[in-house]
């Protein structure tokens, strides 16, 4: 059993291996600090799931809640943890059969804008780049 | 390409993968036929995925659709695919922070029967296998 | 505009169309009284939507609610209405597409329910019937 | 049973008369050619329902989501078919008593934009019109 | 029991006392009319809950349906009725454990963007209002 | 900022609390560890909102949630807390505007057999204490 100050550094530390950056504190902070310590720092840590199944399951779980802004977080995060494009876009496929055509297609439109953004941003043709 | 034979077959043999058994014709035998043919015939088998990361996101997206049954027969499937208890608890854990605590506390206890049936069925005290 | 008293006779008028039955009061008294005057003397008696298309629409959004209890009631007032089990399974069926696997599952098991314990009350063989 | 190159011919077909357009190849090809394929090849082709009917359970399916671009392609869809917006509009309004007062306030708005954008394009006075 | 034009003036009265405002006409007239009777005349005027807490009830309700722009609404009615921005949060943050992280992160954007606006209008610095 | 075993200690103390009991061992161990420790030890625990508030946020996410054993759980903490009968009634009719019928009339039935069993339990006469 640890103390405070050893799950707020470890969350923050899982935090950064899913995310590939630190926390913003632009949302509201109360929230954020408990996101580390809860979310990132008792749970993501835990055994028996690895970070990228654990991210597999968070991603399946945003695209089924239809929360657009969420979604393109877990997309990043994904590509971060080197989730290919196909995959992301496999697991979306997916959950047309599982959560309905709905979820698929708002998920697919996120994902597409996100990487949209990522070949603008890295001045990479897209036709190429899929 | 493939004819419509050749993906009832595969719909048949990955559903035998993933279940450990035959279709039961029990339900209702359209719907089962759609289920092996476009479900497992040609979702399940497509590439970018492996049917352990599949079955991820479909016990995922059972758990938060919170219909017991459908549920009963994921989590059997995982176990089949070899996934551990301890692993499918985890997942369902995750889910407490991803769509909130319900769905977590139904998913535990479904799972909870699940393995107490199979430790029934198996003679084995459940005290020990998990 | 009519008077309270005209609302809730035709609410229950309504409902007899629909259940084919009178409203049972066995359940909570007081929203028994609102389902009647609200829902079926104000929502249901509205122009526009036939009462058929309008169980159709109930009837959808009770399958993707998940709520077994209700659903065998709409799958018996569907029914009633003249809605043929083929009908009834076909719808269930789309939403398979709409709302995902788990929701037709479930639906389908609930219409498989309610199927057999008709043919059951009325000495009719399944096999034959369907 | 039919050749693959058969479905896709008539989910096109299927399409069309849905949505009154070709499938826009914009969004991600492989999940549009599985749209064409199995939703409208294979589902919505089906008997028992008719096209109308099908899109009467789309509509309402795709309301209770709450996803508002797939939502405008389905209030597209049921003008194309023929329905008026009065019944549109009648379908969500029996979704607030169906799905609860956000999924209706949501799907008004919605279709608010686009009978108001629909108007716009036809140079038709939106109070007239309604 | 009360003639429709008295739950009509009782419905726009409760109306006016949970948002401040008249009830706009802008959207869909109809509905606008079946809201203030139904909804404001016969439901939120019913004994037992306070308005306060029905608004409690609702704000909750509405944060888990994610519909933006009606949690807006809601946001603004519980600021009205005398709810504190700390309130509104802690409630939006208990729903991080009973409907999910996307619950909570979507609603807590929602809730940043009202607060921001309204510390515009008021000429208010935000890190002072706070 | 506390040591772990504080918030274990105060999670128990809220959970007693809250559901009138000890926190029983029978479902999955590590979970109800995790539900003392977060949910009653740092969340129920924070500032802002009485217990009393905070059980109506519950209530009412876990009725839309439609999970029949947690909503019958949360009904007996409400009762515990001293909502009356007909304020809970009252909390899900409210329900049936703002998640729709079938969340009223599934809650409404969980809460009948809730009460029913508190009365063949006390030996009252259920038509009395309502």
């Amino acid at each position: 059993m640890d103390r405070p100050v050893d799950r707020h550094e470890r969350g923050e530390a899982v935090f950064r291996q899913v995310f590939g950056r630190e926390p913003r504190p632009g949302s509201h902070p109360e929230f954020l600090r408990i996101t580390v310590d809860h979310l990132f720092g008792e749970i993501w840590s835990r055994p028996h799931l690895s970070v990228e199944e654990r991210e597999l399951v968070a991603l399946t779980a945003v695209a089924l809640a239809r929360t657009d802004w969420e979604l393109r977080g877990h997309i990043g995060a994904a590509l971060h943890l080197g989730m290919s494009r196909e995959k992301i876009v496999e697991v979306i496929i997916q959950l047309a059969y599982y959560g309905g055509w709905p979820v698929a297609n708002n998920g697919l439109r996120v994902a597409q804008d996100v990487f949209a953004e990522l070949d603008a941003a890295t001045g990479t043709d897209a036709d190429h780049d899929r």
